[in-house]
């Protein structure tokens, strides 16, 4: 029988200069060495309890973080995407706040926006296009941009998240009303960001409930 | 490197009797000889384009059909799953219209209700509960349930498919008018079904461009 090729692929997802990053790595190994590409490796079956396992090894190991919020996106497979020979990857995407990124040590990721990215080997293209199509989907309903902010965030970033991430302006008054809906939201007692000529605002952070789990809209934002 | 055992396994579900149902197979081979299990089967990396192309493989073989929708669901997989070793499954399902599955040639399979399953061996309960649960979100607003219908039918009937995978009834005129905003039907000229004492239903079909996309709702049913 034909031997399968099993990876994992994780598109790490973060917004720095309010753009939508992804986290490459610089190839080490042939095939494609030098080119940019998504962290990836192999499943390491005698260690990795499952693919989110071997997923998050990646992650930790490339990036040198633990991300907030990991979730399986698909499985790409055949006997083209790979010239080592037919290979699956069960391709990931993670979010995480730019600043884990940035003051990770050992970290060997780069951050390029989404929507600029130079030609990338495999199939690594369509993959990060699907993650960005998925993040963009769940975020009309649900509390998923919130794994890209930081522990503390004012309402105001908050929206501006869900903005980039959606790729549109948001009306004040109701992405606070779906806010409050999806009560996924705690203030920090005391705590607020000062904000030039306007009022302090509030800080805010993810309730606990809401970090292990996301907080759905009955209707879209 | 310890190697991984590479399947898909698809949940093949259909309407009977009012009911979803789901095709199991009495498994020839150990393990779990004997026992009810969903169709499933290595890749074969020799023959298969790609993982979707396993699934239809298996799903000819041991239904002896070719569904009309099938779509990945999960990776499943690690250490325990599988007395075998390590594995991972691609889960599929598969939507398909009663008639086709009970007038296949050389079929295996066994209709059962997907809400009174039998043990199962592996993961394959917690596989059929997610594709109950990804076809129960999915028809709330598309027309994925179209394909549960055979290639002709009335609005009432389609309706109680809707009704039948949602778990509650629909109020009629505003399933007619979500069905006309999603544009996926048209009526089969001169084509009606009798139905008693009331006056006869025209029929309708899916639209060719219905049958290669899911047609969508903007807000749900």
């Amino acid at each position: 029988m034909v031997e399968v090729i099993c990876t994992v692929d994780v598109v790490l997802l973060t917004i720095r200069d309010d753009t939508l990053m992804t986290a490459l790595i610089e190839r080490e190994h042939a095939p494609f060495a030098g080119q940019y590409a998504l962290p990836g490796g192999y499943i390491h079956a005698e260690e990795d309890a499952d693919v989110h396992a071997s997923a998050m090894r990646v992650i930790a190991g490339k990036a040198g973080i633990v991300p907030p919020y990991l979730e399986q996106l698909a499985t790409l497979s055949g006997p083209g995407r790979d010239p080592r020979g037919w290979s699956l990857s069960i391709a990931h995407y993670a979010l995480v706040p730019c600043e884990i990124i940035e003051n990770a040590v050992g970290s060997q990721v780069h951050l390029l926006p989404v929507d600029r990215l130079p030609a990338l080997p495999f199939d690594h293209a369509r993959i990060i296009g699907m993650a960005a199509d998925r993040l963009r989907n769940k975020s009309q309903y649900s509390s998923l941009p919130c794994f890209l902010a930081g522990d503390t965030f004012t309402l105001p970033q908050l929206q501006r998240i869900y903005e980039i991430v959606l790729g549109e302006k948001l009306n004040k008054v109701s992405f606070r009303r779906k806010v409050t809906e999806m009560d996924m939201l705690e203030p920090v007692e005391g705590c607020f960001e000062s904000a030039g000529a306007h009022r302090p605002a509030q800080l805010y952070a993810l309730k606990s409930s809401s970090r292990s789990k996301l907080m759905l809209l009955e209707r879209g934002l």
